[in-house]
């Protein structure tokens, strides 16, 4: 590739400043152990927003905060009439969880960007970063906030409440929202040319076959429900036992009957995953029987008939654990995230630019639910996987190396460059037929 | 009964002061359900000690807050070298509480005092109502807060912290105790003549019978613990179901496990209890495998023998589910308080009163812990049991009548004066030899 005198396959990014930025960015809600704590809104969340946006203003680029509190910096193309190729991924964490779970999307993200300015290479359409607000899920029922409001997905979360109490109507202002400019937003949205994101895999498989990068197929469905158990409180000493309505004896059984579903039912899909990782007690002291819980399960399968099995299950499981201790149980559906595909152009590039340094560009599906599904509704879309150390994220000892962090990079740049030049994205994206 | 001219076997309390008395105080963290929120040291404890100094200002009385800052009012006594007759209890709630459960004896001490007051009685002993600390079990570690501080046994939590981030020590200091000073407290405690306390039965027995007042014999053991079950935190979608240590499924195990104790080792007990009412789950957010579980669990029974036989089911227990889930168990004891029989003399005294209120004097066992029980290794002390409707207690539909709490009242009132005036408590008190 050529561009504006700039041999672009030769175009490296400077591997010390982007993990100098994966580092820097790792101050914000820094934890004893090591890792993050940069859930959606809070104090590290906006200090990791702010300083995103100085490092943004400083290579000089245009810095917006759209109504989901999603930050944007456009660096300008050569032809104005193009819409964006935009590139990022998100900055919160879940509690005490890793430095580069989408970090490293967005801080890779800019060091393209800075590499773009250094070397002074125009594009034909302009590129974006962005870095979405709350991709994580979180307690009060959502996730991948900031790009589901982009596509009009986002439910009605607005007076539901945040750890700190505040709402979410509240706590997005806070970080330069608007909820009721919401809808404006989606609808006025326009749609970019293409939207790539970098991830850590968050899984062993490209380890094991000892490779940096992956290109991602797709993504598994996933299916959210909360539980809510209904029973009686009461005094720990002075309840008969043979009296006692106790909502957590039924949540416990639901939590055992949850971790064998997807050998039950699923056994066919050997990504199938089910999980409770969120269980609240109320009123949640040692000397009174527990009154209600509240709880979320978490499924994920490839095949959208196992998924709906497995949902199925768990709204049996819970009326029976209900019935079994006299309680009562409500289920709500909180998420249902069909499995997708993603774009196969955006896929062909990217496997090309993966090979181009000297991987195999193998493609493997997506396990967790990201942004780039959401943005794939309203563009071609498609993500490239990093390799991280035993697979392990969500946790303190979530790790990858510099060098793989500027494979990385480099893959992205790639890729964008491949897609800038050679493909008309004139056409409507294959990817709106989610399946 | 004859005192001053005025004939004590008439003296009534006041039903609708003592009724409006118990609608006031309720106000301070009152819940949308009608019930209160009043937790040791939060800003509803300190409005409820504030307005109680006031009254007990407003009648004349010396108010003193100790080292615990358990909250003092003395009327005193013809002979000033006899020690103060002890009639009260405590303020505090457990979340989404009842009105009277602590309330209701503090605010009949200060109907007591009024009355005396009101008609001009004069007691040999002095009259002092105490409204205990924190009784209520705390998820930092410890029940009884107040009690416990004289009795020299409050364990070291001057460094745990509260639900609002602040430590013990600073909390204690926030309401007028001072941590550095409980030992001098502790030593330099005068026992009282003895104490005596009015509190809501928890329980269903007085209603069954029929009957407003019962006496408590003795209070069953309680022995607390609290595990700690640690995984490996992980991502719920990226984690294969095989390669899982998830500490929520081993907590759901001894859940189960625990509700079943009572039945499996304590069948011999009637009123043996085992409940698991705190667990937390750590990160506690729906896309993460558990890494960690606390949980306390709270057995009672009244008899040490079969206490122990629960006690030793727990630990057992916790480590079968460790093992079945891959992760490990901690298991440490909160608390270990063996049964114990209230004072001869103080339960004749409230047997006689009762009946000469019309009832009939039974006696039965509290299956609750209370202030009383570190109160009788320092004095004879002895309770009273009102009866509450359907038992219930701990939570907003926790209900008792104005007629039994004037009944209440008056029992107090009169138990007091009977050991005012006919016992002599030279003696070494006879509880001190708990069983």
């Amino acid at each position: 590739m050529h561009n504006g005198g700039v041999n672009t396959e030769h175009l490296q990014v400077s591997r010390e400043r982007l993990w100098a930025s994966l580092q820097d960015y790792a101050r914000f809600g820094a934890t004893p152990e090591g890792g993050v704590t940069r859930p959606i809104f809070s104090a590290a969340d906006q200090q990791a927003r702010r300083r995103l946006v100085e490092d943004c203003r400083a290579l000089g680029l245009d810095v917006q905060v759209d109504a989901a509190a999603n930050v944007t910096a456009v660096r300008p193309g050569s032809d104005p009439d193009l819409p964006a190729i935009v590139i990022g991924s998100h900055l919160d964490s879940v509690p005490n969880g890793g430095r580069y779970d989408g970090p490293l999307g967005v801080l890779a993200a800019l060091e393209v960007l800075r590499t773009l300015e250094e070397r002074h290479v125009a594009t034909r359409h302009a590129v974006a970063l962005v870095s979405f607000t709350g991709e994580e899920a979180t307690a009060f029922g959502t996730s991948t906030f900031g790009s589901r409001a982009l596509a009009g997905r986002l439910p009605d979360v607005a007076g539901n409440l945040l750890p700190d109490g505040r709402s979410v109507r509240r706590a997005l202002a806070d970080c330069g929202g608007d909820w009721s400019a919401l809808p404006a937003l989606a609808a006025g949205f326009r749609p970019p040319a293409c939207f790539l994101e970098l991830h850590i895999e968050q899984g062993r498989r490209l380890e094991g076959a000892g490779q940096a990068l992956g290109v991602v197929s797709g993504v598994v469905g996933i299916h959210r429900q909360r539980i809510v158990f209904r029973g009686e409180a009461g005094h720990a000493g002075t309840t008969a036992m043979a009296e006692r309505h106790d909502a957590l004896r039924a949540a416990s059984r639901l939590v055992l009957a949850v971790a064998a579903l997807p050998g039950r039912v699923a056994a066919d899909d050997p990504v199938a995953t089910a999980t409770v990782g969120f269980l609240q007690v109320t009123p949640n002291t040692p000397n009174v029987i527990p009154g209600a819980v509240d709880l979320v399960t978490d499924l994920r399968s490839a095949s959208p008939e196992l998924l709906a099995a497995q949902a199925a299950g768990v709204e049996d499981a819970a009326h029976e654990a209900a019935a079994a201790e006299g309680v009562s149980a409500e289920v709500t559906v909180m998420l249902d995230q069909a499995p997708i595909q993603f774009d196969a152009r955006v896929r062909a590039a990217m496997g090309e630019a993966v090979r181009s340094l000297g991987g195999a560009g193998r493609e493997l599906a997506s396990q967790a639910g990201h942004d780039a599904v959401h943005m794939a509704s309203l563009a071609p879309a498609g993500m490239l996987f990093l390799r991280c150390k035993g697979g392990l994220s969500h946790c303190p000892d979530e790790t990858i190396t510099p060098e793989d962090a500027a494979l990385g990079a480099e893959a992205l740049l790639r890729s964008m460059l491949l897609l800038d030049s050679g493909v008309n994205f004139g056409s409507a994206p294959d990817s709106r037929q989610a399946y």
